[in-house]
């Protein structure tokens, strides 16, 4: 067997793989999941450029510590496009540009995969109960999964979460708590809570989530001919993708399916970008934002909890932190668009720090680089409000002739 | 080659494929294509079982008449999950019932495949502009699918039609047109405009829009080891998508990759089933629902294109149609969602179906059944009003107490 335990990112004290609670007792800094060996069966490496077969977690079993993988909980996850980009790289003037398209996941968001595993990890430990702390995509995704896996499901979100936020959730009938009270301290008081009855808290940067974000990496090394790019671009809140994204890489260099690894960037919203703030000014830990403000709510996130270890692993890895205006968003969300990609503000977030590196000249034109595009743009379609759109209104008798005047327009 | 050419579903007259108007000169019914040979390439058999690699024309290549795909049209539609039921399994007392998941299209609903299809046929032809007249799932699949092929792309839509509906659209950046008059006649306006002006109109149900959803049948085909399902129960509206799925399943049976058709369901909103309406009196032809009102807008289509050669094709079968109440809409919609599949109403009439067709004793408990999920849950979210939420309110400080009470609820 691969011998996995966890580990601290911070100081490495070693925890064994049972443990619930996702944080160092030393340190408080976030575990994760280390293997003693990581290499492939033989005659696998071939097999992966064609097969597409069974669930996600199936195809990347050796890549994970599950002796076995429960196939009835997956909703299909995973497999998702990367999308060669035309409109946008045309502007840019860049030759290989990408988007990887996490809203083709079955609750439209990356956060599927790391849902995933997490359940899979609460069943190989016999917990029968999964919450997490969210107002977004990964409460709609835990929601979904624990449905879909049969486990008591609980999902904490803040009070004065709108309306329009809730049903979506609510839809899969999991215990829906509003909480009253700090909502960053309930991140915390909920892996408490998760040890002593029993509940796994599948939150944000959590171990398991981060496996689960593995296997973006995986799939882009697979989709571009185990050639990965120069670089990938993460909307970062949490902590936890770009974690999981940067580790899915070092994982498939390790077990030499590809012989560099990308260099990863974290793009926040300037509204609220404690990372890229900590970053610029050569920090090594993140500091809490005030008053975070961004359009981008999905990673509004003003004390990230792997903040810390992003800062870390950035050093090492020799990427950078770029923070994007909302308009700069907005901007990015209608190119997007105009190439037939529609994602939550979040999700345009990299490539509006694309834009802004190419001009700091940071990215050159001939890099190859691969945006992350988070989760789909009916998710908060109030972003809407911000985009002009032409709409002409005419009779039925005059539509032919008005259909002719558009033309060459 | 496969001599493909379009042939009357009616009087069998044919015409050649380069011709741009998709409905009969001689009745005004639909026009399909048709092979005069369907064999896949020795050794493709085998093949399918574990390849999904390129794009969905290029893995079906073989039953298409395009010489060559234009694969960067594509935005990785198709290869949608085949959900295994529990849930709404175990209500129901059914040992094989499966969802196909087409909500994880990349604009969400199964109008992808036949956008994609009706594209690479708008190119073959030299055609720079296409259209479509629709008021949702089709209407954002053509606005993508045309941004993503830089085509002119024209998108009519009904005056009236709510400011939640046009943003997901607009967002694409098409001729965005809202059209004053009869909707029903904008239908066949728009066909003739369109041979006028050199601009394909991708509808409901013209021929290659209807070749596209062949590929349902062929994903359904390999995603049960090519035995397919005894029935497969579809939301019906304009008719293309039902006339599809039968013709990918008549198509494997030909190549003789299966050795049985399932048997067809028409299932339609009790506010809107013309389709089920006639065919209950046997008739074989439909007439226009003259108040149209269901919460399943998707298919609130109250004289379908293709109605007539659905009736034609469902008696050849020996399927069956059948209306589903809006209480029994949400209903289903609710318990799909308790398995992890949040679909938009339409999605949710196949499952209503079921149950009622059970409870008539046509269909057994050990049937094989296949519901197609036609569209996402966030496409009309003002449903979930018809839902009641269970949502508790509590302080942090209770929270830990309150989760210990839920146990066992």
């Amino acid at each position: 067997m691969k011998n996995p335990s966890l580990t601290c990112t911070r100081c490495q004290k070693e925890f064994p793989i049972e443990r619930v609670h996702p944080r160092c007792s030393s340190c408080n800094e976030p575990l994760e999941v280390s293997y003693s060996r990581l290499q492939p069966s033989p005659g696998r490496h071939g097999e992966w450029f064609g097969l597409r077969e069974g669930t996600l977690l199936e195809r990347y079993q050796e890549f994970f510590p599950f002796v076995s993988i429960h196939r009835e909980i997956s909703l299909g996850e995973g497999d998702t496009a990367l999308l060669r980009s035309s409109v946008a790289a045309g502007e840019l003037g860049m030759e290989k540009l990408f988007f990887k398209n996490e809203t083709q996941n079955p609750t439209w968001s990356f956060k599927d995969r790391g849902t995933v595993s997490g359940i899979e990890h609460a069943i190989s430990l016999g917990m029968g109960k999964i919450g997490t702390v969210s107002t977004g995509n990964m409460a709609v995704s835990v929601a979904a999964y624990g449905a879909r896996a049969k486990l008591e499901t609980y999902v904490l979100v803040p009070s004065g979460l709108p309306k329009e936020k809730i049903g979506p959730i609510a839809i899969y009938q999991p215990h829906l708590i509003m909480v009253e009270g700090d909502y960053g301290e309930l991140y915390f008081k909920s892996l408490e809570i998760g040890e002593k009855q029993g509940i796994c808290f599948i939150n944000s940067d959590v171990p398991f989530r981060v496996e689960g974000s593995k296997t973006i990496a995986f799939e882009i090394c697979q989709q571009m001919g185990f050639h990965p790019p120069d670089y990938v671009v993460v909307p970062v809140s949490a902590g936890g993708n770009l974690r999981g994204i940067l580790k899915g890489f070092e994982e498939f260099h390790q077990a030499q399916l590809i012989d560099r690894i990308p260099k990863m960037i974290v793009s926040q919203a300037n509204g609220c970008c404690p990372i890229v703030a900590s970053f610029e000014k050569g920090r090594e830990s993140v500091e809490r934002v005030l008053n975070p403000r961004t359009i981008a709510h999905a990673i509004e996130n003003p004390f990230p909890p792997s903040g810390n270890q992003v800062l870390r692993k950035l050093k090492e890895n020799g990427g950078t932190a770029v923070r994007v205006r909302d308009e700069e968003i907005i901007e990015a969300q209608a190119i997007m668009a105009r190439e037939g990609i529609f994602g939550q503000p979040a999700a345009a977030v990299p490539l509006g720090a694309v834009k802004k590196l190419l001009a700091e000249g940071y990215l050159k034109s001939t890099d190859s680089v691969v945006c992350i595009v988070t989760g789909g743009g009916l998710k908060y379609t109030a972003a809407l409000e911000y985009h002009s759109f032409n709409v002409r209104k005419v009779g039925i008798e005059r539509i032919e002739e008005v259909i002719r005047l558009t033309d060459g327009e």
